[in-house]
């Protein structure tokens, strides 16, 4: 088998993590497969970069900063090759260039658009273990730059599809996706399959495990991604397209806590209001999540939407400053609230889950304050303190419930 | 003008340091040159690399160790690129793959080949400062190569030769070239000029100004070097062909304190006996200095020379195995000695100059244990407690009263 593994920062963090880790590689290999690896820096080296670059120029430009960052990936895999030379594997390691992983020219968020295999298929054909940095690609200027948060997931599959990988092991400080974060929901389980659009889901709402583009990657050339532990051997979860979802209606349920709602009252009720609002955010580089618009008094009406909570300040400041053009009454925030949300793919063709949904909130007296449905999702917005709370019982509910009775 | 500037590791070990070059840098680019640099690793960055790789690796190959220490330098570019866009000026750093620098295959002490300067001939064209790792190369597979010590002296020349550079700044710690270490001969002076070939003897007798491999690229290529303080704004010392040696028997005093000498006393007199004991030393990779033969007792004859202090124990070691084969009778070795030589392209016509030294060592009182001669170079090993008073002596007698006679 052709098997591409990464592995993050945490896991190859010193010389101990090191050897672990080439220890988990070589054993593949032992077994016969073609292995290739994917490396992020090591623990806390890009933050260490970040912060001599700052002292340096506090604005400094994204170019140069890809410039800085992308050795951080060089040096994890030069010492796993080192690490692995010491067992007595034959290994070696290739950097952006060397294996021409050419990319978008967007600095410190580009995407990959092709990799030309030719020196990691002869690595490969002549034994050798190949060791590759993540994160980071070539543009056509032959400038270096990296993928963004969590762009070594996406290097990973990107180099699966290309090499037509049998598999793309992800390993991460967990053992797997699981129907919740095991930390907040006492009855979370490990899922052992689920698909591509739940996993994306899960992944815009926060679960962490897989970045979202490398998942769209994965569903669009069809790699078989497995979530699994750099610590334990358990089997992990695999993401695909016909992932036997056990037939739950709910496969996840997230809670997001880095959310704060701004509630712009008394706005006039007439049309483009809402677009003035929103574009004035966008312009701000304000990310918006979830958006509903209620009726107000008389002939006024409300907009609430969330942000991110760091933006929160940012946002109130540029609604206030057009307020005179916005023409609202009142603008309030409120940083104490969280998102919790439901993922399954089940949900769409059953027309009772938001019924079972407010049951379960209701049942646990919490205070629903703003909904917002897709497909294969239902977020809902309730106080921070109530939000785990809501998550065990939404959990209990959908999932702990759904596995009693198929068990 | 082209310039080529050079920089090495405590010029930029901190940010306070980066500003002071890149504030170097930009001013002569404000006077209208077009303005290449060439950077080392910051201050302890190499070290602390090879310690972590020795952690985890301590015979790790030489391939993997230049792809690791290979991200020290572009760090350093990055860094001063920006605190160079920090300044508001156009600047843009290039590794040795965004510069095609060319190297042979020898990891760990590569030497340059062939540098295409397109892309750095067109950001000089587009009016950037442009940045280059030193140190490091790319060869014919593109893997990451280093130009071992001093590498990054030879990437600076090289890339002078290429472009053509009108000069070829290396800025150092100390403020030029002078006639002896201003630390242990008091009446040292700087030289505003020296030639290539005494250049590059005093750079092989352990001036460590320049490294001699860049003396002689600057030679076969006629490069107008400089080398000067990357602190004051002192001239520094001009190495040209056609240097105005102010017309001084010798142009320079070195002393070097890193010297074991080895007796090997009583061998039969025979040929290919002094054959045997170096091709001995060379398998073992011993680097052999001076060589005396002397005729021993009766039919016997000793042989001693001298070798680096940390090389004296294999030496004696490699030689006392092979004690039957060599068939002599005693060794020797004295770890506290010197050698200190002097320098002076006016040396080689002129028969007085040994009769001279014999004269300013006798006067001090100072015995010399081996004595060794080229062209335009003498070597005396004497006691390493002698050696500084040697340098003095010796100093005064050439130099302090050749400057006398001519001011």
């Amino acid at each position: 088998m052709l098997i591409v593994k990464k592995f993050g920062g945490s896991s190859v963090a010193d010389a101990t993590c090191i050897r672990r880790v080439a220890k988990t590689i070589t054993d593949s290999y032992k077994e016969g497969n073609k292995v290739v690896v994917v490396l992020s820096a090591q623990g806390d080296t890009t933050d260490e970069l970040i912060e001599k670059a700052m002292e340096i120029n506090p604005e400094a430009s994204k170019r140069e900063m890809d410039m800085l960052l992308a050795t951080g990936e060089q040096q994890s895999v030069a010492l796993m090759a080192m690490a692995i030379e010491a067992m007595g594997y034959p290994v070696i390691s290739l950097n952006a260039f060397q294996c021409n992983i050419y990319s978008t020219s967007t600095y410190s968020n580009a995407r990959i658009k092709d990799i030309s295999t030719e020196r990691i298929e002869n690595e490969l054909e002549n034994k050798n273990i190949v060791i590759i940095t993540g994160f980071q690609g070539i543009n056509r200027h032959l400038d270096v730059t990296t993928l963004g948060r969590g762009g070594s997931d996406t290097s990973a599959v990107a180099l699966a599809a290309k090499l037509n990988a049998d598999i793309c092991e992800i390993y991460t400080d967990v053992d797997g996706v699981y129907t919740a974060d095991p930390r907040v929901v006492k009855n979370a389980v490990k899922l052992n399959e689920i698909t591509y659009d739940e996993m994306l889901e899960l992944a815009t709402l926060g679960a962490k495990v897989l970045h979202n583009r490398s998942v769209e990657l994965a569903k669009k050339y069809n790699v078989n991604l497995v979530v699994r532990s750099s610590i334990t051997n358990a089997e992990g979860t695999v993401v695909k397209e016909d992932a036997k979802v056990e037939k739950m209606l709910v496969n996840g349920v997230a809670v997001d806590k880095d959310v704060a709602r701004i509630a712009v009252i008394g706005l006039k009720d007439e049309p483009g209001v809402a677009f003035k609002i929103f574009s004035l955010l966008s312009k701000a580089k304000i990310s918006v999540d979830l958006i509903i618009q209620s009726i107000g008094r008389s002939d006024t009406k409300d907009i609430s939407f969330t942000v991110s909570r760091n933006a929160c300040n940012d946002a109130l400041k540029v609604l206030t400053e057009n307020k005179a053009s916005l023409g609202f009454e009142d603008i309030t925030s409120n940083t104490e609230v969280a998102k919790v949300s439901i993922v399954g793919a089940g949900m769409a063709t059953n027309p009772g889950v938001a019924s079972m949904l407010f049951e379960a909130t209701y049942d646990e007296g919490i205070n629903v304050k703003m909904i917002s449905t897709s497909e294969i999702k239902i977020s809902l917005l309730v106080n921070e303190k109530d939000a785990d709370r809501a998550a065990n019982a939404i959990h209990d509910k959908f999932i702990t419930e759904d596995l009693k009775t198929r068990r």
